[in-house]
């Protein structure tokens, strides 16, 4: 692994990044915010600079592409050195003082995980609104995706790095060049994030409000610039659209790919589909039945639009909330509670343990029923309409576990703040599945805010290892990566 | 699959457990309670009545082998037969009005879970107290096991049984008769229960006592008859002594055998006993410094005696207490929450998951890290010093997300009758992980009296799951089982 190689595709990611905090200064312009543009330009000219130096320094020494233990570092410098330099904003501006604070938020905000240490968020400048949501909207497809999108130069290592950092055990290639699909995949996230802005817009939104909920939405964030989230607008018509384009942003991206080229067949024969879709509508039924039951809500019809919303927000890992869910009555807060097991689907922005691999998970185990009764039997293990490879199961299998068991070691390690069982494990849940709102002390009217640092600093990495689905981060904590 | 021949065997099994349901009417003749010998001697005549009807009725037509199919019936049978014979007891004496709570208590007991429905223990008949810890003992080892090492009748299935029965991924042959395996594993732990009873009377126990707590202790089931359970003895002997058997009890019961034979080397390379002690020794330190700090006990000796007797009670799936841990400062609390996802060694008497699927899942986990670093290379997991057989490492993930799975739904139904979530998800933890008391409304100074019937019924059939490790009675709900 040649660092220099790594350094030199880090400082173009970093480029790019800052072209992408030019926008919150226009918006500060737009909106009259003098005193906000500064804070911007800061991390601006500090990312130009390290920029030039390392050009500079790497100058004939990085023409070679990235390799494989290469691609895992430049990933994991990508999502850690986008929080680190994404923060400064919020710092600088002393909207949030502490440097830890704006660290946590904003590398929340990346992973789309949507966990806030604000309380009051409506009367923060609007650029400052714009970059929190806009962290999400570039986070949700994938700073690397996008990368390689914009600089084919990054060469062969670009399909690893895609694997490394997008979403899901496996990454189809819709096209021959891993550069064709990263901008196919862009522009139909692009396209969506048009629609949805506009069909929010007849909803009463102004462009501003539309825009940060379609960014939150499509990312499956969660951040809102008002203080209720998506409660704060009483338009069932709103929630809807926003209920629809969750469940839109947790399928699998490559299926509107296929969608668009008439390929019908690899859609209905999707496995993931089904179940996801299955899941969810589970979920809201029982979730709705239970709500119209207690009475919480007059009419079945409210009981089901507030089931399906908070459905969709927890299953796709979104976390905006209409309501205090943490208040509504046992049996929907469990159902919740299951759904954060779950996540989105694979190569969708959501996050999560993933839809495909529960379900191959649950083929696996059937499956051994089968062995159980005919010893000598073979069964394979189908998903979309093919066999499963044998590989393929213990990467998930592994990932299965190594999953719980952050999530034990992170309920651990926020309990050791003095946190109660209800809210270190949620919030080991949520921060690990970057969904965002738990239960307990964590609940979507509160914030993280009262959590000591080094549970913040935890909780970042945390979110970071969900995103990158563990084993790129891992893999540099072993001693193979080092080694020569 | 002929019915017949699972019947048959069935029947032997019935006067197997009449025979040890005459022990409770000696103590009943013992302690002049006239009244509970009628509540035993009704279930033996029914036993007695079942069995020579269907030797009857299978005469000519049972003198086959049990198939594979066959064995899993029998042995769920066996279970489920056992508590409902064994429960009558407890139902005709009154000491349990409802048959609900009757059965209940009594698969509670054989599955060795020590969940129990009472709130007044030590005022109950002497005959019923020794019955509800003689459940504990005879299901620790295993009733099937049982059956195998008094009746070699049973022929050439006896060790598909016990594989259906004992706990642990694999059993190992210690002799090459499943029927000496099966004796020599009931001589250990008949062996420990002497020298465990004696060692209790040593610290000023009367014999009842000291026996009823050794089963307790030894099965790893839990119950004892005084109502503030360990905690009645302020002895630290006594503790001391219930905490080493607790471990012992949870060590693979196979490694005894080995010991006894003078081979420490197999001993010594056991992963899997490394894991148990290590993950023991760091719950109890971590606790012991946790309850220290916060000044719940004086001394850090009283506070680590306390870590360590919760700490082996509720990793080795016992669920004795010395006080109220749900009281305890929440980093202890997390810990134990911790421990209810592991459970004993394979082939010991404790539940849950499992050190050696804990170990294996963990060791598939890095060794995934390594292909990422070298997809070309080829990786063993070993266990024990030699490497586990790919088939193993299905049965192991599928098993763990089925448990998994177990546990959530058993949450969702413990919920659905209004529970809060530290209930509900700690009342599935400990059931299924046949441990006994969790937390919140079924903390260890509580019971499970308050739930409604439905949710005890399903309570006593995911006991019974935990306990034959899922498989032998899901399969029973698949199709193919019952095909042909």
């Amino acid at each position: 692994m040649r660092i220099s190689v790594v350094l030199s595709v880090f400082a173009t990611f970093l480029l790019i990044l800052s072209f992408f905090m030019i926008l919150p200064v226009v918006v500060a312009l737009l909106y009259g915010e003098g005193e906000m543009i500064s804070p911007f330009l800061i991390p601006i000219g500090i990312n130009v600079g390290i920029f030039i130096i390392i050009k500079l320094l790497t100058v004939n020494r990085a023409n070679r592409a990235l390799s494989v233990k290469g691609g895992f570092l430049f990933v994991t410098l990508t999502w850690f050195g986008a929080a680190a330099t994404g923060a400064l904003p919020f710092f600088l501006s002393r909207v949030i003082p502490g440097y830890t604070d704006a660290y946590f938020e904003t590398i929340s905000g990346f992973t789309t995980t949507g966990a806030s240490i604000l309380s009051e968020i409506q009367s923060l400048p609007r650029s400052i609104l714009f970059w929190r949501s806009l962290t999400h909207w570039l986070g949700g497809m994938g700073i690397v995706v996008l990368t390689v999108a914009i600089f084919p130069l990054i060469g062969t290592g670009g399909f690893q790095l895609v694997k490394a950092e997008a979403p899901g055990p496996t990454v189809d290639k819709v096209a021959p060049r891993i550069t064709e699909t990263a901008k196919i995949l862009w522009f139909i996230y692009l396209g969506m994030t048009g629609v949805q802005t506009v069909l929010l817009m007849f909803g009463g939104m102004d462009l501003f409000d539309a825009v940060t909920h379609t960014f939150g939405t499509l990312a499956t964030g969660g951040f809102s610039p008002k203080n209720a989230s998506v409660g704060y607008y009483q338009s069932s018509y709103i929630h809807i659209v926003i209920t629809v384009f969750m469940i839109l942003a947790g399928v699998n991206f490559i299926l509107y790919h296929k969608l668009l080229m008439g390929n019908l067949r690899t859609i209905r024969r999707n496995s993931e589909l089904k179940a996801y879709l299955g899941i969810f509508i589970a979920a809201m039924v029982i979730i709705g039945i239970n709500l119209y039951r207690s009475g919480v809500y007059g009419s079945f019809g409210t009981s089901l639009r507030y089931a399906g919303f908070q459905a969709a927000s927890i299953l796709t890992t979104t976390g905006y909330a209409t309501t205090d869910f943490d208040a509504w009555p046992e049996v929907s807060k469990i159902v919740l509670f299951l759904l954060m097991f779950i996540g989105g689907s694979s190569g969708s922005t959501g996050g999560g343990i993933k839809v495909m691999r529960i379900v191959t998970l649950f083929k696996l185990g059937v499956n051994e029923l089968k062995y159980l009764i005919h010893p000598r039997g073979v069964f394979n293990i189908r998903m979309n309409g093919v066999s499963v490879k044998k590989d393929i199961l213990y990467v998930i299998s592994g990932f299965f576990f190594l999953y719980l068991l952050m999530l034990l070691l992170t309920t651990f390690v926020v309990a050791t703040a003095g946190n109660d069982i209800v809210t270190s494990f949620s919030t080991a849940l949520v921060t690990l599945g970057n969904i965002g709102p738990g239960f307990g002390r964590i609940g979507p009217t509160l914030n993280y805010g009262y959590m000591p640092d080094y549970v913040k600093w935890f909780l970042s990495f945390i979110m970071a290892l969900g995103r990158l689905e563990l084993y790129t981060i891992l893999v540099l904590f072993t001693r193979r990566f080092w080694k020569r």
